[in-house]
């Protein structure tokens, strides 16, 4: 079968544009003998068309012209790698209007308008890729779209922020504090000169939009989803979590409730320390799939970077050039918002076990006070770790695991804990994530 | 978009089919609401007519009669579920001459005449799609060929058989010697009641033989691959392995060394203790794949069982039934034998690290003497292991792990070891393999 020779546009020509480009242009043999589709670059728009890139293009391809590309009738697939949900979201529908399929890794603005998005390409009859979203080079829009399409998903725990991953890994293994930690991670390229989106749980909550839309089937918004970031962690409780045999980390977590309804979260997980994504370190990605037939699926890999981002923008135009987008993109069914609002759980209602740590005055009779607090609103401890030594002001940390409860009633409890004269510390609160067991 | 029906016929109505049927007759509904494909179940066919399943099928659909399938011009898509390279392969040669795409499970098939069915499929215009031939629940053949088509693989890692993972892993954290470890295996359902081919590495060079093919793009064949099973492994190297840093797996291994060509190999393997592979236990499987733009990209799940392997069953059907597939096999370009032959890196020149194992006498100068031999064939040694205290006839074993070293110069030296007086039995000998590293 002869080749079929796809031009393409991109938008965008920062770091991932760069990798995008350099692929094209150094692998279009190697692509079009194993794929059959000839890559071919039909023109990079990028308002800086003087500074230097780790790529070199041919002569006239560079330009500050959207419209060159838009109005390219030989380009017919175009490139959003601009970013933010402003001028890119004009450029996917202007794109989209121009008869293009368009490819993107703009989770925030999936994430915020990808519904519209969605809608506006299937009423050009063209179709938007955006495997490079989420976790990078991790194959796993694919994954959860086709190769798992035969499962109800239960439950998808992901790490899915490398800055989030280096910084906890490195306050784990190394004790830095978070500041430190953040510090250094920015020294490193790790983190962004202003790291904000990525330390809040932002970030993960985009992708966990847009991973939950798909492996639930729902349109879901970002405002489904409960978010709390990393900036609060302190070195000591990721210290005595380990002690009492958890890891921590920033899950974007989907799950399927007991009650059957859909809770969606991004927060600070302490998870057991022998299981997969417990060992996942540095910036890292990796995602735990549970499916009704499948059991648990992990997929493992870099979750951001010029080359392996655009291994998945380019893997995008490939599928699109086959044609395979468009069919799987046709069949996007996304199950409108008035049928989503009344699946989404409220965080309120989450059954989850607590790790909860206050700095407690070293008399007798306080353990009985906490003791009585968390009897009186039916919390069962789990587990206990009081360190001897005196603390700040004569204080002694009081680290109290829980049985599972509902957050809402923790919430009451933790009021309480904060009211008692013997605890001079607002108690530190972090949900355990009990990933379930797929054993032999 | 409306719904597009597509019937489907089964032949093999064993374990794994009946795992398809089950998901197929109870999941077509939400099926076809996420992919929009309506499956249905048009016949299922097995010598077997009577034996009670635990999927209970409509009246009429089970039959002994192949052609009933073949006739049916509604069927479009025969699941090939029978196993073995005899019938099976008439099955899918006469499905593919009737008219219909073909999902099959059957990696003994496709291993040994793949390149044939291929052809056959091509010259009708229509596809084989084989996800479940290769590590069962992982969607590793789809990940392969589209989640990485941007990138050469450099080289693959993958613990495919578990029913050895499951063994060895036994022998590892509980001392178990293989035949007690098989046994259990055998009791527990993890192990058949003929284990030949997935001890012996056969089952594990299968799947390479496919993986390998997509993987690095030419027609491979079963003999390019050279395997060791693992039979005749002793706790003992387990341990002492062990406590030099290393945990034993068999691993299937694809890899472009350095001079270019590419190495397929299955066989023992002793890899760090503290890397992903590593901390794969169980059945589980697990499959490291290095791309040179990604980095590396790690895939886990269930190998085999009834409805991991049926969940990738469906998910083939999915794909082909949505026209996807076959855009994928038309263009899926395999390099010629001629050319393949050219590439194959033969065993002889591989370069390994080694361990390697001796009872030698409890004697002064013994070491002398073993370090003269790999001295004289330049072997330089990297550790050194010796536990006091004597073995049978006074012995002592000798560990010994080398650095880099050409295979074939590796084999005569431990053929001189085996001729000195003072070592009492024959050298064990097992490959170290090395993993890249893909850190921050």
């Amino acid at each position: 079968m002869a080749e079929k020779v796809v031009k393409v546009g991109l938008v965008g020509f920062g770091t991932v544009g760069a990798g995008v480009a350099k692929i094209i242009l150094e692998q279009a043999d190697a692509i079009a003998a194993k794929s059959g589709v000839r890559l071919e670059l039909g023109c990079v728009v990028d308002l800086d068309t003087t500074t230097e890139r780790p790529v070199k293009l041919p002569d006239g391809l560079l330009t500050d012209d959207f419209d060159k590309l838009l109005n390219d009738k030989s380009i017919s697939i175009g490139i959003e790698l601009v970013g933010g949900t402003g001028v890119a979201k004009d450029m996917q529908l202007k794109m989209l209007e121009s008869g293009k399929d368009v490819v993107t890794a703009n989770k925030a603005l999936l994430a915020k308008h990808g519904n519209e998005l969605y809608k506006a390409a299937a009423k050009n009859g063209k179709c938007i890729a955006f495997e490079a979203s989420c976790a990078g080079g991790i194959p796993i829009v694919s994954a959860i779209r086709t190769g798992l399409a035969a499962n109800n998903i239960e439950a998808m725990f992901g790490i899915v922020n490398g800055t989030c991953n280096y910084i906890l890994s490195n306050m784990t293994t190394k004790g830095q504090e978070f500041a430190d930690a953040l510090k250094k991670a920015q020294e490193l390229g790790f983190a962004e000169a202003d790291p904000t989106l990525d330390i809040n749980g932002g970030d993960s909550a985009h992708k966990l939009a847009i991973l939950g839309s798909i492996a639930f089937g729902y349109e879901i918004q970002l405002d489904d989803i409960y978010v709390e970031g990393i900036e609060g962690i302190s070195k000591d409780d990721i210290q005595y979590g380990g002690e009492m045999g958890y890891v921590l980390k920033l899950l974007a977590i989907g799950q399927r409730e007991p009650s059957g309804k859909i809770s969606l979260r991004v927060h600070p997980s302490f998870i057991a320390d022998d299981i997969s994504l417990a060992r996942v370190n540095g910036s890292f990605n990796a995602i735990s799939i549970f499916g009704d037939a499948v059991g648990e699926v992990l997929y493992y890999g870099r979750g951001a970077g010029m080359m392996p981002t655009a291994s998945a923008v380019v893997a995008d135009i490939i599928e699109v050039g086959l044609g395979n987008s468009a069919t799987t993109f046709r069949n996007l069914k996304l199950r409108p918002r008035e049928e989503a609002e009344k699946v989404i759980e409220s965080i309120d209602n989450l059954v989850s076990r607590f790790y909860i740590r206050m700095m407690a005055k070293d008399e007798s009779g306080v353990f009985a006070q906490i003791s009585k607090v968390l009897a009186d609103n039916d919390i069962s401890i789990s587990g206990m770790l009081q360190h001897e030594g005196s603390g700040p002001g004569n204080t002694v940390p009081v680290v109290i695991t829980t049985h599972p409860n509902k957050e809402s009633n923790v919430s009451v409890a933790v009021e309480s804990l904060n009211k008692l004269d013997t605890v001079c510390s607002e108690p530190v609160c972090i949900r355990i994530v009990d990933i379930p067991e797929d054993k032999d």
